[in-house]
């Protein structure tokens, strides 16, 4: 059968079934919601990214933004794309009704992005920032910033970034050496001409819309000109391509100039630029150099607002790896049935060729992939799930819960749908066997797109740290605790299941090791701790889709007119493969990890 | 430090020391070498691999091989390349002195093959094929065929390529429907015109030499014209581009014509292509259609003649991979010590940024590459050893032997490190962050061109098939018998060394839960078995690459002249690495491999 990338029913049972989703709309926040519109939402974002993103993947990464004169143009296709994607509300959906949004779930928005990240993650990545952007400054800004910075960016006139690396400081933004000198003020804020220079900037500069809100990093030198040490020195600065004034009307364009754009080994259709502020030699704003820069927020609390926005991009990364993961298992299916090639056991030399994903060995990459793919993508709107839980928590002590909760899967939710996102697209590859690995067959972009996930919004090891430095260590307990009720219950519930019982066993087994390993981890020498926190970090994120793909197996099969499905069929099979197959190596990454090696910790570097 | 490639104190350490190289000079047929040829013959390929073959491992990348008018054109400089490895008798070198080649032991050859494929692993395929098909023709072609199809092979004049997948048949070769009809016969032997389509055709056309050898496969009608079923009716054919008559003029162009190039994901630098042999449109040689071949060998034959080639194809795609592992490696040691960023937790934050190099995460990553590299490397030297000793041995048992315990290793040397060797590229990118994703820095490629490795020449799930149903069903119980000498003795000299009897006791125990697994295979399901053989390869692997590991420790660690080295301190962290991070994980999976689960094999292809 030919597969969307996105099964609609699969997507249904998760969002519908297994994530509840309709009792939200018991919210008076999502009063104006129900099952109908939702289901509208997401028929239109399947149809838009079918009609919009998907026909230009191949030529984005053939066609990439070209720079010229200081400019940057993109694809027309692409630029079409995102005002498509911006005019049908995809970029507002999330925002107040005042903000002319609509107020959907973050459960729904995530859904709905996926469909765009499958088709399209590099045409994408524009509508993705820009929501962020605006998210972020709706939150922040004044009034006035709101008006003529969100409001554009939510109407498709302007498109935002996020401006935090610089070509010395990636994954330490304590280093920044972006500065940030006084300017006065005007009727949009506090007044600063930023200096530096910010690398990696994706969406930096393009012709899609005629302004872009870039979020700038910088620090504001002390008395004697020196910078702040750290990351408490940072603060945040609206950035506009374009100065508007306080009516709303262009003015001068800013002093930002792109200095290069980075040629990637994919995700080709998002343009990612080196930006110089403040050179002064093509643009002097009001007739002097230096950009010009609203204060966001207080000076020194950049870092923490940033994070607002740079969570939501840790959790949008993840989305992207499971939404291209998801697709690459679709074309692999696909290909699977088409593909006829050698005979199975059973079969006699003389049978025609059978479809290869008959084939054992084919079997066990597409369980693998599927348990990946699906696993992620089930991660991740697990993630903006408790986003909602906590817009619409009742009181402090649920909002505590589900922001907690949140915090702790965040890392997962980027690092683990990275790697095994990766891994999906990879195994399509394989499976695509020689063909694969040609140009002619998308799984070799989708490779190439996915691989940038495990490396942006904080590298594999930069989460690790995260996770198991710092969110076990400082709000672990509590935490592990909220999630371990629900991995619990979802034990006991398997238990009573036939087969299902001693994947609940190991699953609870897992899960108890695991978490006597983090209560022993603040007594653990820092050095041994961050030399494994990568591994330990993977272990939780297979217990957790662990947990899932068992939490979805037991739901599915408890439900009698959807148990003989083949929606359950797949689910069971993932689950059984995933416990038998995958699982088990858990258990001596645990073993490791309880006696906190010093192995690694005590290789001098002198050594390679 | 800026390392090479490939470290010569360490490849010296690998040729000489462990692997015993010199014992070989005592032989005959090895008897003009000495340390100090073998020496000057690495030098030789370490500066012509640095002159000729690095300098355009990015414009190989860039500009593809073109094709136009039916006729494929290379960069110069890779025409160039080739022909200087040539000139300095790369190709000629492992020929016997009739042949005018120097007789070098294989183990030298793939020591200095390394250096080429570290360099630029498609630049060198013209090299590697051209040696493997003079190879097959030097033992089973005739006197005439050697002298006009060999010689010029050797001397650079032309090249050579295996011709056996088809666009409807890959890893099944039973069903290709090549056809050859006899034609009569001359001077070269029995003659057929060949008519087919030939994919994935590394070298299929160039303009590098004039004439191209290529070795086809294809099966000889029945009287009725139908082709015989299966492997047992192939047959192969030698199909110059241009025909020669008996004194070695060049006749007509053969019918061979090329019907496109495939275009990579890596790997760009060699010309892959689509022929059509017999087609009869452009070319028609002696005024007919019918690409006009010679037989090799007997009808039927074809493809047990054909799997000398194979088998050594495919020890050469392990040290491809292995080799740009090496480089892989390399890149990343210099790059992590270069690239400073963060603080490790012993410095204070006013500290300047450390080398990455010193971050507990960085080091973790390149251990894990060292061992996957380096024991790639290590792994393929020790079959090209395996293939000298077969080479020289004294009697019939002793052939068998090496044969026996080659044949074990082969899938292993292949497979292993292809897959382990694209995770070390895949590690130079995580080590570079957002530099390794573009394509200003190597890495980005070496990950390209790898990514092929665990395709060709049988995939993955091939050499699984191989492995697990063929090398340990068949032959397995004195092939592993074999083995378990080597690594019992191994275990036994390093129980005696502080720090490694630990090591030594795991490996004793994972090797006999190997091995009772592997004898209980013969009684196992055919599916069940299918469906676990390529987890079970994998773990075969990394236990014979935890043997090489203890064993060149110990022999390190024992030399009194070397134990206190840098060698000797990066194989002992390499080995305290993989003994206590990844071999305890394979535990598992033999755990798993004992009950061989019938979770895959059961599940039926609907549920995807």
């Amino acid at each position: 059968m030919g597969q969307n990338a996105i099964d609609r029913d699969n997507l249904d049972f998760l969002v519908f079934d297994w994530l509840g989703l309709e009792a939200l709309f018991a919210q008076p926040l999502f009063a104006d919601h129900n099952r109908q519109s939702v289901a509208a939402l997401l028929d239109l974002a399947e149809k838009l990214a079918a009609d919009r993103f998907l026909p230009v993947y191949k030529l984005s990464d053939r066609v990439e933004p070209a720079f010229s004169d200081g400019e940057v143009t993109v694809l027309p296709e692409i630029a079409a794309a995102h005002i498509a994607y911006a005019e049908a509300g995809f970029i507002a959906a999330p925002f107040s009704a005042e903000l002319d949004g609509l107020q959907v779930p973050e459960t729904v928005q995530t859904a709905a992005m996926a469909q765009f990240m499958a088709a399209n993650v590099a045409a994408s990545a524009y509508g993705m920032l820009t929501t962020g952007n605006a998210r972020l400054l709706a939150k922040y800004g004044t009034p006035l910033q709101i008006e003529h910075f969100v409001r554009p960016q939510l109407a498709g006139q302007a498109t935002g970034t996020m401006c935090l690396s610089e070509p010395q400081a990636g994954s330490s933004l304590g280093d920044i050496r972006t500065r940030a000198v006084p300017d006065g003020s005007d009727a949009l804020g506090a007044r600063f001409r930023i200096i530096g220079n910010k690398m990696w900037i994706s969406g930096g500069d393009h012709d899609i819309t005629d302004n872009i809100v870039h979020l700038v990093l910088a620090k504001i030198p002390e008395a004697d000109g020196t910078l702040p040490v750290g990351t408490a020195g940072i603060s945040l600065f609206i950035v506009p391509k374009w100065l508007i004034d306080a009516e709303g009307k262009r003015g001068d364009r800013n002093d930002v100039i792109v200095a290069g754009l980075n040629h990637k080994m994919g995700y080709r259709g998002t343009s990612n630029c080196l930006l110089n502020f403040g050179e002064g030699t093509r643009f002097r704003p009001e007739g002097q150099a230096g950009a010009i820069g609203y204060l966001v927020g207080e000076p020194g609390q950049g870092l923490a607002i940033m994070f607002h926005m740079m969570n939501e991009a840790r959790i949008a990364v993840g989305l992207g790896a499971a939404a291209i993961a998801m697709r690459s298992h679709a074309l692999s299916v696909d290909y699977a049935r088409e593909r006829a090639q050698g005979r199975t056991s059973q079969q006699s030399k003389e049978a025609p060729p059978t479809a290869i994903i008959e084939h054992p060995d084919v079997k066990r990459m597409l369980l693998a992939q599927k348990c990946y793919a699906e696993g992620a993508f089930s991660l991740v709107l697990l993630a903006s799930r408790l986003i909602d839980d906590r817009t619409g928590a009742a009181d402090k002590a649920a909002f505590q819960d589900a922001d907690l909760l949140l915090g702790l899967l965040t890392p997962i939710a980027k690092t683990w749908s990275s790697e095994w996102g990766v891994k999906a697209s990879d195994i399509a590859i394989q499976i695509h066997g020689g063909y694969g690995y040609t140009r002619d067959f998308d799984v070799e972009q989708l490779y190439r797109d996915n691989r940038l996930n495990p490396i942006h919004e904080g590298t594999t090891g930069i989460q690790g740290i995260d996770f198991a430095g710092r969110k076990l260590m400082r709000e672990g307990d509590r935490a592990l605790d909220l999630l371990e009720s629900r991995v619990l219950a979802t034990c006991r519930s398997a238990s009573d299941l036939s087969g299902l019982a001693v994947h609940a066993h190991r699953l609870e087994k897992l899960w108890r090791q695991f978490h006597s390993v983090a209560k022993a981890l603040p007594s653990v020498d820092r050095e041994a701790l961050l030399s494994n926190a990568t591994e330990l970090t993977d272990a939780f994120g297979h217990i957790v889709v662990g947990w899932i793909w068992l939490d979805q197996t037991v739901l599915i099969m408890g439900d009698a007119a959807r148990s003989e499905s083949r929606l359950a069929a797949g689910k069971r099979a993932a689950c059984d493969y995933f416990y038998n197959h995958e699982l088990p190596r858990i258990t001596q990454v645990l073993e490791l990890a309880r006696s906190m090696p010093r192995v690694i910790a005590d290789t001098p570097s002198s050594v390679f």
